[in-house]
């Protein structure tokens, strides 16, 4: 019943340019996704994934992936991060001047062979080599666990194999770990127990976490693990990215949003917010549409 | 860094009727809102403000407010309030078969102006008077504090006034003190200084919370209140009511939203998710329009 003691700052992992644009039906032209970046650069975030290595038949919105990644100007002190799915998409972003790998797979086999194509347990063995891969090239990797606390298919999902695959993740030489909350069914409790259960096993620094407000509850889970000392968090700007499986309904956290809350706490984010704005009505511009954060809709003013 | 504890059950108090309507531009006619308020009550809601008799002049959306009052059917177990700003409204309001008035002021003297046209010091005296006769008159009195968190008009609010207000409001001899973000600028740190305030001074079953969502922190905000004890809070129906200084932003917090994170989070609010969502199509269906919440956007599945 005592007043909390949160962080003193928050880093924001910037997804817009990878987990954004990918859920968008719009194709935004790659001069005006390198100018995007750029302005994001400029906004003070210190992490940027900008791009994805699929196949181009798969995610058609990032088939620009090289031009992009090569395109941008790279700020110090930024990190600049691109998903890669296998070792063809590893040896792309070799050949690109990303600092970062990110890999990804599901906490439920379902999900996991309906993204992936594969076994969670498939997947492991092709992340193995991709991360061993990458860490031999000097870039460092970073990991993605979907559907932690929900899966579309499945429902409820296993804890246990929430923590087998974080040590698994961490043991194939992960940097950090990002728990997705993929369709937006978190609830602070349950985000809770969850960390509770891997804090355990890993310090705070090493865990970001990734929700989706489809039913409005992500700022409520960013909270909940602010107070188990979570520093990371991904987030897109606008809240660009919408939610796949309900159009309409709200994807990605904002950006926007989440830098506006943590601020009113008194929590630094390092990002300045005019440069955060207009990097967001660049791209609602590019999108010819109005986006989903709540800064936006509400004009940007204080 | 430990699991919190929450309460066990909490009292949702459904403003939608009176302080949702009352911002929205169209005129929901006087039967559609007494079988909205009817569904209202089946669905295991146990506090509906139905009404406010208020001036029809100033609020034309309520100027049935008799009609309303007297047309609905009175479930057991749950009670019904009405808005009354002054003598005349009470004499209107004891007139009509409800259980419960609310009376209302700011926290800051520019928002108490406009929107009341009196100063902050005689509100209190009208709302004294107000409440002396509601009581003698067998009904009781709740009390609403607007713009706790801030003002539209005068940025920052004084704590100060906070709390000398609040023990006013209590020392007319209100039942529950209901806190407003009137333009959801609330977050987590500010709502439990606050609350870690007045919880010195009254137990925690005194105080309601009334959360705003325009800027998306209004379910983090309902987090940080319950983590103090808090265990009632306002909200509207699929979020009806917007925003009156920014349109197309949100404005109440939304009902079904909120039953949706207490009931993921193991909270007992003794509502019935179906009845609540059809009441929620119902006014969607009659205010000809997307309602705000979450939970009507994603199509109310699980």
């Amino acid at each position: 019943m005592t007043v909390r003691r949160f962080p003193t700052s928050v880093h924001i992992r910037e997804v817009g340019p990878r987990d954004g644009l990918q859920n968008e039906s719009t194709f935004v032209p790659t001069k005006d996704k390198i100018e995007w970046i750029n302005q994001l650069s400029s906004s003070g975030l210190n992490y940027i994934e900008v791009t994805s290595f699929v196949n181009p038949k798969w995610i058609p919105a990032l088939s620009d992936a090289e031009i992009v990644a090569k395109g941008i100007q790279k700020a110090p002190n930024v990190t600049y991060a691109a998903l890669v799915p296998n070792m063809r998409g590893l040896i792309r972003a070799l050949d690109s001047p990303i600092d970062e790998v990110s890999v990804f797979l599901s906490a439920s086999e379902s999900h996991n062979k309906k993204n992936i194509n594969k076994t969670i347990r498939e997947t492991e063995v092709v992340l193995a080599e991709v991360t061993r891969e990458a860490i031999a090239n000097h870039k460092s990797v970073r990991g993605y666990l979907s559907t932690v606390f929900g899966c579309p298919f499945e429902g409820k999902v296993d804890i246990n194999e929430v923590i087998r695959l974080t040590d698994s993740l961490f043991e194939m030489g992960i940097e950090e770990l990002s728990l997705g909350d993929t369709i937006g069914v978190a609830n602070p409790v349950h985000v809770q127990i969850v960390l509770e259960a891997l804090l355990k096993r890993y310090p705070q620094e090493k865990i970001a976490m990734h929700f989706h407000n489809t039913r409005g509850t992500a700022m409520a889970n960013v909270l909940a693990s602010l107070e188990m000392g979570i520093t990371k968090f991904d987030s897109s700007l606008g809240g660009l990215g919408g939610c796949p499986y309900a159009p309409g309904a709200s994807g990605n956290l904002a950006t926007d949003d989440l830098h506006y809350m943590l601020t009113s706490m008194g929590i630094q984010t390092n990002i300045q917010t005019d440069k955060l704005h207009s990097a967001a009505l660049f791209i609602q511009d590019k999108m010819n549409k109005p986006l989903d954060s709540y800064t936006v809709k509400y004009g940007m003013k204080d």
